[in-house]
C-alpha cells in the first residue's frame, strides 16, 4: 500500500510565504509542474515547479549545481521546452526531484538562496501545454454521466451492456488541446435537427463542457507488452484538470457507428499544472462497486486498487458571461464533484489500455471522462445539467443558460483537502468561445 | 483542372536500367519518398526517393551540392530521420524536388556521375515509419465496406442515416503504427461469446485485415481555419499502403458506443513508400454519385472534385500462411479491387476535417477506411469476404482461412496503370501475426 512520506507532513511551511496562505493551491506539500516562460517574451518554454505564487525554473534550477544526483538528472530534463523527457524517466526519478524541492523550499533550508534565484513570478507566466501529446485517449469513467448522456442519446437503452465490464475509451484529436486562457471559435458543421429528413450546416447550437481530469503517462510500455494493473501507477506521471468541449448536435448527427469526432476535435483546454501521484497520495479512498454490480477481471483487479485506487479529487465548474464578465461579476459554479465517484480509476485505465499489448509513450494523455457524480448539483456537462437544453442554468443578473453562447468563459478547478493532510490545489482551467467564423 | 508535365511522359526512360523494367513499381514517373536505412546499420534513418531497385539518398543528395533553389531545399528538408519537415515546406517545393529528380535521374543527364554516388540499392535497406505522425485519423470511405459490415453488427440497420451525408471518421493510435515487415502479437481482451451472458477474456479469435490506403498529411492549417475543398489537395503530400488490423470479437463487444479501440491499436501496418497526389495525377477519375443519392454539401463539393476528386489505384491483398510460406509458396491474392469506388475523396476528407476549425500538422495521417468494392471478391477484409466468418476462403496447398492464424503473413500491392500513362506501384506492406502473448 502506499506510504506517504515526509513530503507530505501538513506541518511543513516554505520561506516562499504565500505557499503558507490558508486555501493556496499551491503549498510545499503540493509541487507540480508545468511549462512557462514570461509573458510576452521570446524565452524558450521551460519546465516549472510551483510553490505559492511563484514558479521554481527548472532550467535555472539545473544550472545552478544546488541539485544533486537523481534529482538534479530529473531538473536537468525538465528543463526542456517540453516535460516529455522527465515525464520518461520514470518515477524514481520524480520522487527524487520532489524530496529535494520540497527539502530546499522549506523554512530554515540552506538552499533558500538559491532557489530565490531559480524563482518566477506567476503573475509574469504564460504557459503552454506541458507535453508533447503523442497520442490521447478520452475514457468515459463516470457511470453517471454514461446513464444521464445515454437516456438522451439512446433513451430505450441508456447504459450499455458493456459499461460495467469494459473501461470504454475512444482515441481523442492531440493537434487542438490547448492550454489554460485558450479562446476558440464555436465550431460549425452538419447537424440533424429534430424532424428534419435532410441535415443542415451552419455554426453548432448545442455547445457544451466536460469537466474532466487529464492524465499525463510518464513511462511508457513496448509494443506488445502489456502493463499490468499492479505496475500501473508507475506508469502514471500526474493529474491536471480538462475541459473537453462538445458541440452535441454535431455529435448526435455524426458519432454512429465510430464515435465522436468533429463534435470534440475543435478544441480541448488543459490547465497548466500538473499535479504527481506523489502529491495525491493522502487523497486516495478506497475503489467500491455498487452491490450487485460485477466484480472487475482479473486483469482490472488488485487489492491496492480496491483498498486505494480512487481519489477524492474535489472538482468544480465555473461559467462567466461576458455581461458578468463586463459587470466585473466571477464566475458562477454551475456543477461540484468530486473524482472519487468514477467507475474506473487510474490505474484500471493504463491496464486496460495496454492489455492488447497497445503502447503507451511518456507524454500521452488520457482522458477521465466527463466526472459526473451521482446527483443533477454533480452533473459535469450542460447536456446533463439542462436535462438535454430542457431546463436552462440560472445565472446572477437574470441571465441563464442552456448552451454555451459567445463570449462565455468555462473555469475548471480541482483540490484535494482531508483530515490530518495539506489541501492542494491544481489551479485554474479556463477557456473562452468566441463566435463561429463567418 | 490538373495539368500533367514533362515528369508524367511515359516515355521518359532512367538511366537507372531497373527503373525501365515493365512492372517495375518505381520507374522515373513516380518517384516516390520513404525514410531509410542500410539494413542492421547503426546510420541514422533519412529521406530517399525511390527509382527502380535503388534509393537516391536525400542526405547524399544534400550535401552533393546536385540540386539549386527550391529543389534542394527540399532535398535538405526530406533529409532527417522523418520527412515532416519536407511535408511542412508545401506542394511547390515537393514538385520542384520531383522536378529536379525526374531531369537528373533521366537517360542522359548531366547530373548522373553525381546521382549515382548517391544511390543505395533497396535490396541493402530497411525502412521506418516516414513521418512522426501527431494524428492519426480513420475514415470510413467505402459504402460497400459500410453496408457488408453493418449488416453484420446490425442486421437491421447496415447503413446508417448519415453515411451518404457525413465522411465518417474517427481518431486511431499513432503509437502502435509500424513499417511493412511488422510482426505483432495476436492482442488478448475482452470478448462477448454469442449466447453468453458475461464477456470472457483471451486470445482475439477473429483477427482480422483491413485493406486501406494511408494519406499522409503536407502542409497544415492553424486552429479555427478550415481548409476549403478547393485547397485541400494543396495540404496532402501522398498515399501509401496501409492495413488496419482488427479484432472483430473485441470490436463488438467494445465499440458501443464511442467506436473501436483495443480492437484497432495493437498494430496498424504502412508500406514505406508515399506516392505524392502530383505522381497520382494521371489516374485521376471523375467523382460521381449513385443515381439518387443525395449530393454532397457545398463545403464537400467543387467542380475539380467531380471532374477528377477520385484515383484508380488498383489494389490486392495476398495471404500466405507459415505452411505456404515452409513450403516455398507465394502469398495468395484474396482480393482485387480499386480506390475507385471509394464514396468520399481525399479532398473531401480534408474538407470535412478541418471544417470545424480541426487543425492539421505536417505528418498527419489520414486511413481511407476498408476499401471493399462492390462484388465480393472486391471485399477487403476477411469478416466480409467470409461473410463474418460462416465461407472460409479456400488457399493453395488445401488450406483455408475464416480469420488470420498465427504465422500468417499478409501483404497489400496497390499500383496505377492507365492507356497513355506509365504504370506506377505503392511497393509493398507486409505484416505477420505472432503468437499471443503468454
Amino acid at each position: 500500500m502506499t506510504t506517504l512520506n515526509e513530503t507530505h507532513d501538513p506541518a511543513l511551511k516554505s520561506w516562499v510565504g504565500s505557499a503558507n496562505t490558508a486555501g493556496c493551491d499551491f503549498p510545499i506539500q503540493n509541487l507540480p509542474f508545468a511549462v512557462f516562460r514570461r509573458q510576452g517574451s521570446a524565452e524558450a518554454f521551460r519546465g516549472g515547479v510551483a510553490i505559492g505564487d511563484q514558479i521554481v525554473d527548472l532550467a535555472a534550477l539545473a544550472q545552478s549545481g544546488v541539485l544533486k544526483g537523481e534529482a538534479a538528472a530529473a531538473a536537468q530534463a525538465g528543463a526542456q521546452d517540453k516535460l516529455n523527457a522527465l515525464m520518461a524517466l520514470g518515477s524514481s526519478a520524480w520522487s527524487a526531484l520532489r524530496l529535494a524541492l520540497s527539502r530546499a523550499l522549506r523554512e530554515g533550508a540552506a538552499e533558500q538562496a538559491a532557489l530565490q534565484a531559480c524563482l518566477v513570478a506567476q503573475a509574469e507566466a504564460e504557459y503552454d501545454v506541458p507535453a508533447r501529446i503523442g497520442d490521447y485517449t478520452d475514457f468515459y469513467t463516470s457511470v453517471h454521466h454514461a446513464t444521464n448522456i445515454g437516456k438522451q442519446f439512446r433513451p430505450d437503452n441508456p447504459l450499455l451492456p458493456n459499461y460495467k465490464w469494459v473501461p470504454i475509451g475512444y482515441h481523442g484529436r492531440a493537434s487542438s488541446i490547448g492550454i489554460s486562457g485558450q479562446q476558440f471559435r464555436r465550431p460549425v458543421g452538419q447537424t440533424m435537427p429534430p424532424g428534419a429528413t435532410e441535415p443542415t450546416f451552419g455554426p453548432c447550437k448545442r455547445l457544451d463542457i466536460e469537466l474532466e481530469l487529464g492524465i499525463f503517462i510518464g513511462s511508457g510500455n513496448a509494443l506488445g507488452e502489456p502493463v499490468p494493473i499492479t505496475e500501473a501507477e508507475d506508469h502514471v506521471f500526474g493529474i491536471c484538470l480538462l475541459n473537453d468541449w462538445s458541440a452535441r448536435d454535431i455529435q448526435g448527427w455524426e458519432y454512429q457507428p465510430l464515435g465522436p469526432f468533429l463534435s470534440k476535435n475543435f478544441a480541448s483546454t488543459l490547465s497548466p499544472w500538473v499535479v504527481t501521484l506523489e502529491a495525491l497520495n493522502p487523497y486516495r479512498v478506497a475503489f467500491t462497486r455498487p452491490e450487485g454490480d460485477p466484480q472487475p477481471m482479473a486483469y482490472l483487479d488488485s487489492a491496492a486498487n480496491r483498498a486505494e485506487g480512487a481519489f477524492d479529487i474535489q472538482l468544480q465548474v465555473g461559467l462567466q458571461t461576458a455581461q458578468m464578465r463586463a459587470a466585473g461579476q466571477a464566475d458562477a459554479s454551475i456543477c461540484r464533484t468530486s473524482y472519487r465517484h468514477a467507475y474506473w480509476t487510474v490505474a484500471q485505465m493504463v491496464a486496460h489500455h495496454t492489455v492488447n499489448g497497445c503502447n503507451l509513450q511518456p507524454g500521452d494523455l488520457f482522458g477521465s471522462g466527463t466526472l459526473s457524480g451521482p446527483t443533477l448539483d454533480q452533473a459535469a456537462a450542460l447536456i446533463e445539467l439542462t436535462t438535454g437544453g430542457k431546463n436552462p442554468v440560472a445565472l446572477p443578473g437574470g441571465e441563464q443558460r442552456t448552451w454555451l453562447e459567445d463570449g462565455d468563459s468555462v473555469v475548471l478547478r480541482g483540490w484535494c483537502e482531508r483530515e490530518g493532510a495539506a489541501r492542494i490545489g491544481f489551479g485554474e482551467c479556463v477557456g473562452t468561445v468566441l463566435p463561429a467564423r463567418t
